[in-house]
């Protein structure tokens, strides 16, 4: 436990990020409050730069590097969040991006990608191939490979989106992040454990890529074999750092189908009048879906991120 | 001129409801900024109660009623964002709404105003039909008719939105209002001229509901016969104390095509995350389409509604 980040790492990586990344608003709604019976607190991330939480992380990672290594510029694997990021942060810092996306990415998500100035290689979209595809890169450009959520920089990165929102609201009892790798969930529940033990974390994960819970009940990392849901963002596995955060600091993942992720996803649209991403729902469906004594608390939301196909929402798939 | 509400009157009238509306929040995009040229602000509206500013000028017109009055119930007919607003307000003040709509009125519509309260009369769909079954409703049960715009205690509401827009962004150059049946926009113009005569205000209007365009240039009010456009919040036509408002203080009324409308739409919902109706995406429309010596100014826009039906939204409607 001494080897995760301390609360003075998080707040050193707030004030690295701050000239880069917004601070979010948050927001609440009195009819969610009413059907959930309890006060809920939306931290938009959706309306964080590059439309999520993961410019926090890659931001806070690429202004760590030296610049010596920051000039060699940065690389990744990912077809989603991250590799805008990362690319967004690159681009603060005038240095490269190196990004290796699968051939069948989405067209929107490339040019996603190529619009904050990355340079993309594409590869078969196996795990095999992404990995071969970036280490040829790395041995090629000298790039600092920047995982999205193994990593400590990362992970205070996402640290201060929860930092943020206890200065925002006081008083919370509970903070719900979603989980895919983690580096949300162990970043919110760094800070939280820092700032007031005595608030709990959850974690919100689709029924569908349910490795957190498994891995925790297990006692170790059981990742997610073949994930099936709609929240994109969390379809990854836990990584050994997230995962050893999560097991000391986590009181509890509850899993949602992706039935009411869905729901939840139009209930902040329809209430809120936000674009969220499914992933984004996870939390708000687990709120939904836990016991009465959890709903009758002050409970903050993270909202992950609000990147969404326009063309191809949830809802409309079934009827299409 | 001197009839028209003073700024005196639309700070009462801020006052009067602001237990019972939000002040909601103006946002920024850096790349909405860059593709328009312009620093541009949005006043939020559809983060407002009942999902549309309409909830200012309606609460303002219930309050303004001595008990008596208010004791009747108010009433309407509309098959919009006014007849829930209208509804809301009433249930504020614990009094009644009675509200006129067409038979064939989305049900979406039918529910929300059912769902704050009201109790809905339902005729056939023609303008006719309306009045015949709203004098009826006003004679049976002595509820007040409360105009949707054509009425200075609405107008004197709708004010309040661009009060709070001149507080919360300084020093803005321009601002721009949709334009339907002209209350939010004489609300606006009335506001701006009070606190900054030298600060523009533009009415933004769908191409192919122009009566506003139309009655200014002929200096008459000239209504539109067969409003079409996705706009449906802006198909009515000005009323004679909205006119003679717009025709003293607004400088210019832009029209855009529905095309641009749905567009500008779009690109607010994924640069900005947030969910707006078209009605509301027409100011940046006609941002968009204005000439080069416009967009270099510091712009205000109001973001009118987000009552938009998610299963129908415009820019999949060709593709169906």
């Amino acid at each position: 436990m001494a080897s995760f980040p301390a609360i003075g790492i998080i707040r050193d990586a707030a004030r690295r990020i701050s000239p880069y990344v917004h601070r979010t608003p948050v927001f609440a709604s009195r009819a969610i409050n009413e059907i959930c019976g309890a006060e809920v607190f939306f931290k938009a991330e959706n309306m964080q730069k590059v439309g999520a939480f993961k410019a926090r992380g890659a931001v806070n990672a690429v202004f760590s590097l030296d610049e010596g290594l920051a000039a060699c510029g940065v690389a990744t694997h990912s077809s989603g969040n991250h590799a805008a990021a990362l690319a967004y942060a690159a681009g603060c810092r005038r240095s490269k991006a190196y990004v290796v996306m699968p051939d069948n990415a989405p067209p929107v998500k490339k040019a996603a990608v190529a619009g904050y100035g990355a340079q993309i290689t594409f590869c078969e979209s196996t795990q095999q191939a992404r990995e071969t595809a970036l280490a040829a890169l790395v041995e090629k450009t000298g790039a600092v490979f920047i995982h999205p959520y193994n990593d400590y920089r990362v992970i205070a990165g996402q640290a201060t989106a929860a930092l943020e929102l206890l200065e925002q609201v006081p008083a919370l009892d509970l903070v719900i992040a979603p989980v895919g790798g983690g580096g949300l969930l162990s970043g919110t529940a760094l800070t939280v454990a820092a700032i007031n033990p005595e608030i709990k974390v959850f974690g919100a994960e689709p029924a569908g890529a349910d490795d957190a819970f498994r891995s925790l009940q297990a006692g170790r990392i059981i990742p997610v074999e073949k994930p099936d849901t709609i929240a994109d963002g969390l379809r990854t596995s836990l990584g050994d750092l997230t995962f050893a955060v999560i097991k000391e600091h986590v009181a509890k993942i509850i899993t949602v189908s992706d039935e009411r992720i869905i729901k939840a996803m139009r209930l902040i649209w329809e209430r809120m009048k936000i674009v969220v991403e499914p992933s984004a729902a996870v939390p708000l469906a687990a709120l939904l879906n836990a016991e009465a004594k959890v709903k009758s608390l002050r409970v903050g939301l993270i909202l992950s991120g609000g990147n969404v196909d326009l063309d191809n929402l949830p809802w409309l798939k079934g009827e299409n």
